[in-house]
């Protein structure tokens, strides 16, 4: 499995992803998720995967591929003259491997991935789609301001609590590890290092990146602090009055 | 969807359900999931249910039948000799119920339910576990003191890090709460009111049960003291260092 979020703040937009890929649970690898294509000063492009592995390497290869094969006819990432029309291509180009691999008699739905698309180009606002297996795609809005795909549910509760539109990039980093680490700690299909991407409005250039890895001691802090912020928590609510139920109505 | 938790410790078994049942999200009705039979100073045994509506009110209808059928020549719910011996025949139950669906052709895969089984009999421990849709089961031990079934994701890190087996019932309550709200909070398919029943070790009958719905004075308090409680966590964590990361390391 996989677990990533594209997540969009005034500021920009932040990515992570985890690098755990396995078919089966005796067969586990560590791959990058997240990609990054940049024009500086003109365009900034992530992208980030779920779903079957083919599937999506295909994906980035034949994008990277076109974007290198000047020649070709197709517009490229580094050519799209918006947002709009590079989740487009993206969808179209995800639906082209799908289809390509199903040619085979397997049933599309057996080669199966999403992605998540950011990033800005010049002369518009920074944009977040999410896109569905069959090519088809969704945008962010100010109600739904991130996008989860893989091992989503563990991470989500987190995000919806504390996600604030005017948070810096310090704060958002530190909820993506939090949801990050939720679901680290429920699956084992998730797993570390994790890639993370910043990217700022209007910057048209690719902001920090980094890997995180199991000694990352920000990392560390935060796993172990956040288990104990949340006992802390835990404890501070008010205990259910069990006595004074029980006395009150012993069976209902 | 549905969420259910049934969770031992060391003072019992606490048992919590929602009631939400749907089929398409316009066709949402509220039945109760929690069922309890009771032989006062012999035995409490409480199934817990989730999936096909049709196949867990069957299976509840026909174990309550043949327990008040005397007639039948089946051992009953009341009479089996140990809680193996029960989960065994809900499991069997079960498995009789989706075998008779799936006869009109159709695959037993549409009738899928999930149980808990819970309780104590007289002379032994109180005993729980989860029942598969194919009948079998497993059963909960020191390493794994509970168990979930329908939306299970959202509401687990939380059980994961809080539980001990050491909780009084008053603090189980509020971890079980806490966890339904998350799960509450994060997916429609999960609804109020919700049920609870307390079996208190050795005590060979029914503890307390209670119905809590939107306007429980407690609920309301752990809803909304858990959102602030991990918003104040969530402040008190370091945030990630991202002005010295970004001027130590621009793009890696």
């Amino acid at each position: 499995m996989t677990y990533c979020i594209g997540l969009k703040i005034n500021n920009g937009l932040v990515f992570m992803s985890d690098t755990r890929t396995n078919a089966g649970i005796d067969n586990i690898s560590t791959f990058r998720k997240m990609h990054v294509w940049e024009k500086p000063g003109e365009r900034v492009i992530v992208i980030m995967s779920a779903g079957n592995l083919a599937t999506t390497q295909a994906v980035v290869s034949l994008l990277d591929e076109r974007v290198k094969a000047a020649k070709d006819r197709v517009q490229t990432l580094l050519e799209t003259p918006s947002m709009y029309q590079t989740a487009l291509l993206v969808g179209n180009t995800l639906r082209e491997v799908i289809a390509r691999s199903a040619r085979g008699g397997h049933k599309a739905e057996a080669f199966q991935a999403s992605l998540i698309v950011g990033g800005q180009i010049e002369g518009s606002e920074p944009r977040l789609f999410m896109i569905y297996p069959e090519g088809n795609f969704i945008e962010s809005t100010e109600d739904t301001p991130f996008f989860q795909i893989g091992e989503t549910k563990y991470g989500k509760p987190i995000i919806i609590r504390a996600y604030d539109p005017d948070m810096s990039f310090a704060e958002t980093a530190k909820l993506l590890m939090v949801s990050f680490d939720s679901t680290l700690k429920s699956n084992l299909s998730v797993g570390l290092p994790l890639d993370m991407t910043f990217y700022e409005r209007d910057s048209l250039k690719v902001g920090l990146r980094k890997r995180i890895g199991a000694d990352d001691p920000y990392y560390r802090k935060i796993s172990d602090g956040w288990s104990n912020a949340l006992k802390v928590a835990f404890k501070s609510l008010p205990d259910f009055g069990y006595e004074s139920e029980a006395k009150k109505n012993p069976q209902r």
